[in-house]
């Protein structure tokens, strides 16, 4: 079983997925040669708009082998990561991604999640959504309860 | 009910958190003057690496509300956002961000997102992590399936 048998059954369940009223997204991740999760883009399905393909596969493959770090594994997805899914794809320690279409390709279907990558690089106060750090006395207080817990599961 | 109240609020839930051995973030999204959800950082807890206090607030102010657009909704974060709690506030369409801690106080504690944060803006053979565009045949095909269906529901 190869990449571009990987790549299919994620590029599969993305065409699926839009005939499911679904969005136009797959995933697969793959450990040791098989397939242990799956993801399809279910925001409008299930009313998460976090739930893109990469996240559901992620989540699905952490439940699956009980860790939440998933070094070992490989993720192929139909479409290039939007800034969410490739942040949970660090956090998530995976090995390599493989995608199909780019962020081009997404954009000309109206997902535009360029326009995410570059409201990542503006400062707080020049962003679309206004961002505002507050003067909280308390602000480093659960920091500083961690730092001297120790019996906390670092990740 | 201000911003002084709220903010307390998803320390509180921060402080707790560590407490009951997860990680030391906290959140709480506020729809006309009142809390509607409410998050806190569970990845060891429920081995899911994109459970953080941001995520799993906007998970459940979207179920709550039946709705994948928290429009109008304000968030309140202990620390302020990683990137994948950023791209989640820009695809959940908050009004605003309000968070106490920020990245350097993460840092501190050992929570180094500033890392994806870069690792974001390099080109894909130059992270960390392999990012790998196949020439795959039939990637364009979901977004072709998604544009010609008629009954799709946008977001």
């Amino acid at each position: 079983m190869g990449i571009e048998h990987f790549m299919d059954k994620a590029v599969k369940l993305a065409v699926d997925n839009v005939k499911k009223g679904g969005g136009p997204f797959g995933a697969v991740i793959v450990k040791d040669g098989e397939v242990v999760a799956s993801g399809t883009n279910r925001v409008t399905a299930e009313n998460d708009p976090t739930a893109h393909a990469e996240v559901k596969a992620i989540r699905e493959a952490c439940s699956k082998l009980r860790t939440f770090d998933l070094s070992g594994c490989t993720i192929y997805t139909s479409c290039e990561p939007c800034p969410m899914c490739f942040s949970a794809i660090y956090w998530a320690h995976l090995d390599a991604v493989y995608y199909a279409a780019d962020h081009h390709d997404a954009a000309k279907a109206g997902f535009d999640d360029a326009f995410i990558y570059d409201e990542i690089k503006k400062q707080p106060g020049e962003r679309k959504i206004n961002f505002k750090k507050l003067d909280f006395e308390q602000h480093f207080q659960p920091f500083a309860d961690w730092i001297s817990n120790e019996n906390k599961t670092k990740y």
